[in-house]
């Protein structure tokens, strides 16, 4: 149902043709050479590497930059981190209008600390925000205030490999009322997390439950933005799981039963032919039910790049979990795992199916397929500066 | 996909068990009676009757009251309306943990002010929080301190036929954290505004565009509940079908393109067939994919009561904009039109499909259905105390 190639074109042209429309001539574009800066009167001391928790603890200040219709975009302001104030009929309380991207930086090498492929969280943070009619950025403007916003903050960024500091661009609709219409007022927002790994003693390979009694996203909808809706009616269905022993939902579409992600993030899976001995890197297309992950992006790109093509196909294909089912089944299920912001991979070992649990090997006493283990060494090393890659890795602070 | 009876019990199923164990054993019940009320020192004037915008003014007070897992409920307050004051990194900025109620109260007989229906609502309240991992109330508990709530305000209430207080109760998940987990803090909140007919000078029908190139809700989703998360992605299509000259979408779902909703109302259509001269009042049905509306349900009630049953079915059932363009072809589509709290019920006009527009009859120089204009005196004489209905109005001020 609406999932032929020329309705989704149809749909993706109405959408695009309207986001053009909106970007068209904002009355007051976002200027971060305008930054106000207001700095907190009572630093914070760095929390030791072993305190942080994953979106738990904030640095001092924030960066906040309010639009209206009318004006366009106002004065960005970095100033100590504290609580929004909000009208209560605030549209973003009622109606959704929100939407968030989630990007780190990383200190690399020269005291600099670099972000990694900002570009591609501006361009779906606009992707995103022309969905819900808020208003488009100039992205580069938001990169800039980003790394004036590290700068206020540097020493809270913490050192160590798989340490970071998270970000948190966030838009809402501010208008104060009640209709149901595109918001005339929206305050973007970015606060900032220092993190720890996300697996501190290395790879920790997860069950999943494949889901099809809930679906996370359907044509014509929004699962390939990063928006607010996604996330909260998705929240049930991982709790059951959870009580049924598994962590995360391997989310499935349709009669065809395809994978289409895992948890909060994009799923990728290898397969090998047991005649040819040829390996198949697979994830889902981005057909308009997939969020555009940079960290899927990056693999495929890396993939591309540094997988030897005869012995690699790399391929963005609708496949099922009757066809991982099979392919366990014969042996030729190599390794699986999940691609997020957050962890960057994260290996599955086990998929509950129909009463069974399908099997996904791990490397004898590791706790992750060897591709797995490779695509997070090749992305660290670019986050950290180790090793360059065109303009992945960008010093702002 | 997903789409037959067996499957949907299954979903519901799930999703039910799922909201029993959560609402069991709650550390702190709402409890109306700890109210704690503050007045404001500078009441307002009432505004005259055509000053009233829907949702854009509001009384003085509003209702907050706080919940933690930890503690459960905490002291219900009445206070000054104000804005609320959260943390940048709360779950309802980022992750779409909010739901929210409409419903109205109005003046009757004795100068009493009356709720209609309130227990449906906080029935659908209790629902809506289940599917996002938010708590459960006691709904009674609610209506009567949107009871107290109204007394504080009573002469704010406006007067007359289409007039009434529109209150909004509204839940958020305000965990200040970026784990996409259920929150474990939320504040219930209650707002009101004083609004006009929305008609102000009787009906005016409308034209829809039906939609199916964007999908409202779909199976194993949260589109039959009354979340933010289904009212975003809503905006962009109906800017577009205000482009190309129409109100509304009428969303149709599946290659069957059935019938589900009308903008952000329920839709109900009448044929009439032309051998027997029996008519048909027809809604989708409770699939999971349609809002429980409380107007649908009165609307169905009150018809299945009042309408001749040798003259007239009352079905809930699929249908599609197919079927209502080969019925209007050959004379048997009589009226169509959207019902819900805000409107009560608006007559639809036309309906753009496939490039031509379905002409949808009105009476002779009326800007709707008979029927239509029947079920809006219906209700409004219920609501308006004229007329008793079992339960369904309520004095609570």
């Amino acid at each position: 149902m609406l999932r032929t190639a020329s309705q989704f074109k149809i749909a993706s042209r109405l959408f695009s043709s309207a986001a053009v429309r909106m970007t068209s001539s904002p009355v007051m574009p976002l200027d971060a050479s305008k930054v106000e800066i207001q700095t907190t009167k009572t630093p914070s001391k760095p929390k030791s590497n072993d305190e942080l928790v994953f979106g738990k603890t904030f640095t001092d200040h924030m960066l906040t930059v309010e639009w209206t219709q009318e004006s366009g975009w106002g004065t960005p302001q970095i100033k100590p981190y504290g609580n929004l104030s909000l009208d209560p009929s605030s549209a973003v309380f009622h109606y959704g209008f929100e939407l968030f991207e989630g990007l780190k930086a990383y200190r690399t090498p020269g005291d600099k600390v670099a972000l990694f492929r900002a570009d591609k969280n501006m361009e779906r943070l606009n992707k995103s925000a022309a969905r819900i009619c808020l208003p488009t950025v100039d992205g580069e403007e938001v990169i800039k205030l980003m790394g004036k916003l590290i700068e206020q903050d540097k020493y809270l960024v913490p050192e160590g490999q798989g340490y970071a500091l998270y970000l948190r661009p966030t838009m809402i609709g501010t208008t104060p009322a009640l209709g149901v219409t595109a918001p005339d007022k929206a305050l973007l927002f970015v606060i900032a997390s220092p993190v720890g790994p996300y697996y501190k003693t290395g790879f920790k390979a997860v069950k999943l439950e494949a889901t099809d009694y809930a679906t996370r996203a359907w044509p014509g909808g929004c699962g390939d933005k990063k928006l607010g809706a996604n996330y909260a009616p998705c929240v049930l269905p991982q709790r059951q799981a959870a009580e049924r022993g598994y962590q995360q939902n391997l989310w499935l579409f349709g009669p065809e039963k395809h994978i289409t992600e895992v948890g909060t993030m994009n799923a990728f899976f290898v397969f090998q032919d047991s005649k040819t001995g040829k390996k198949e890197l697979v994830t889902a297309p981005l057909d308009g039910t997939i969020l555009e992950g940079v960290t899927r992006d990056s693999i495929l790109s890396l993939a591309r790049e540094r997988l030897d093509p005869n012995e690699w196909t790399i391929s963005e294909r609708y496949f099922s979990i009757t066809e991982v089912a099979e392919k366990a089944a014969c042996g030729e299920l190599v390794e699986a795992f999940g691609a997020g912001t957050a962890a960057v991979v994260s290996p599955i070992k086990e998929i509950g199916w129909e009463g069974k649990d399908i099997n996904v090997p791990l490397q004898p006493g590791k706790q992750s397929g060897a591709l797995t283990e490779n695509v997070a060494k090749w992305i660290a090393n670019i986050q950290y500066g180790k090793e360059m890659h065109g303009n992945w890795s960008r010093p702002v602070a």
